[in-house]
């Protein structure tokens, strides 16, 4: 069994940032999302690829001890292809091939439905809702999404946003989702809506939580070198559930560390290419940011 | 005489923003600076004003305990009209007329000459250069600058960069001065030009200071009611250096503190237009709002 339940997508990308590229890469929300967990407790993805997904990225994931028997195998696997232009903010697609995705649907074995933990990573919200249907009484749910969804699927995410726990938005999803610049502003408008608490990621700038009438602001990691920011929000998101998983502690102080620990693992995803910062890096390095962004922010 | 001495521009504005609007009302780098530093101790303003500037205006700075004796009267006022669209990030000139700034020259008395603090607020950083070669030997000097000095007078500036001690630049200019996407990279040309420290301005995102080869990230407040950013940044200066010349502690851990008292009076000063807020805000408001500042970034 697994501490957290990830639901989200595994892809096969094709990168190209001012710094280089990759081709055929592991890629996906929960490909990200469970390699972050992984550093604090065992993750099961809920995913679909193709046949013709690589053998390494999957035994990669279970060298993580992350549990991949959730992960169906059908036709072709989903494709993304991007770049990035100098300034690195925002993800232009190129193209992107559904293929396995299209006709996915959410199937929650029996002896997983009790899972405590759940990550719904950026995916279809009919997915994300569906998943939550199948499973018997979470303890904590995370959201993640993204801006297509606000586009075609608004009703359906505004659905699972009441069942969530916790929202991730980065800032231009917050704007765009309720019309309004100010973040303070969208963000009280997502907690009427019913989540416990809202996190808008910002990038470069750190992230936002708001919750139990509180604010907290975590300082965004000074990065020199940043060579591919694909899948920070996912890791982001992985290390945030993951901490929360491991502590059991779903107070604001702990979600307030949480987000300091998905900030320092995204921080090291964005020095490399697809997952092979992440691959590489130590729980030890992970601690050592961590602390860091205690020194920054201190006055 | 004075604890600090404030070169910039003393102006009358027409500003528009979506909250409303305001005529003739008091603008330029100076005063919000004088306004922002007054909490602290007495600044002395170095400009020019016309012949038509209201005495409104300037007794208001003079009740502040503004010293501005040094603001020579000549011809009609320097006026910038300008206004900010939704997203109020960037503000929008409509009009400059330059008026009497354009013939003016720094000219500073002989009793002036030992000041202590300087802050070289945004203007022509010839205007600048001037004013530090008739100066004795400043023990402190913050300088700022705006986007138009990159793109005109980008020999001047970076010379007098060279002379100051810390430089203040909006993560736009950062940008744009050093031609980098990346901030940490843009900071490091910085400090290679001369100045102890690096202060880079994120408007709602917060600051962050590179020094001693260390690096401070200050939050930025949550404001929900933002009426009018106009003077946000010079008002950030003048309650950094304010502080500063208060404490005459030049270390980097004060210079953090610094940074977040310039927060805490810039955020109070987009709630209203003009220098309305300034005017009527109290230093224990100011307190108030530092000690929200550590809240908000505990973890």
């Amino acid at each position: 069994m697994a501490d957290v339940l990830i639901l989200g997508t595994v892809a096969l990308d094709n990168i190209e940032t001012p710094f280089g590229k990759a081709d055929n890469a592991m890629g996906g929300s929960a490909s990200y999302a469970a390699m972050a967990a992984s550093f604090f407790c065992r993750p099961a993805i809920l995913s679909v690829v193709g046949e013709d997904y690589p053998k390494e990225h999957l035994k990669l994931l279970e060298s993580r001890n992350i549990d991949i028997s959730l992960i169906k195998k059908e036709g072709k696997s989903f494709r993304w292809e991007g770049y990035y232009e100098f300034d690195m903010n925002e993800a232009k697609t190129r193209k992107t091939e559904l293929n396995s995705l299209e006709g996915f649907k959410v199937n929650i074995p029996e002896n997983y439905k009790d899972v405590e933990h759940v990550f719904l990573a950026n995916i279809d919200p009919e997915l994300q809702l569906s998943a939550l249907k199948q499973l018997k009484k979470p303890e904590f749910i995370v959201l993640d999404t993204m801006n297509l969804w606000i586009n075609i699927k608004k009703k359906e995410l505004l659905e699972v946003i009441g069942k969530a726990d916790i929202l991730l938005l980065n800032d231009g999803e917050a704007r765009m989702l309720f019309n309004t610049t100010n973040l303070v502003t969208a963000a009280n408008k997502a907690l009427a809506l019913g989540p416990k608490g809202v996190i808008i990621k910002k990038g470069e700038h750190g992230a936002l939580l708001f919750m139990d009438g509180r604010h907290f602001s975590a300082p965004g990691y000074p990065l020199e070198n940043t060579k591919d920011p694909t899948g920070c929000g996912d890791s982001f998101g992985g290390g945030l559930i993951g901490h929360l998983a491991k502590t059991r502690d779903f107070s604001e102080p702990n979600i307030r560390k949480a987000i300091v620990y998905g900030s320092a693992i995204a921080s090291h995803n964005a020095e490399d290419f697809s997952v092979n910062r992440l691959k590489n890096i130590t729980m030890k390095e992970i601690e050592k940011r961590y602390n860091e962004m205690k020194e920054i922010r201190e006055f």
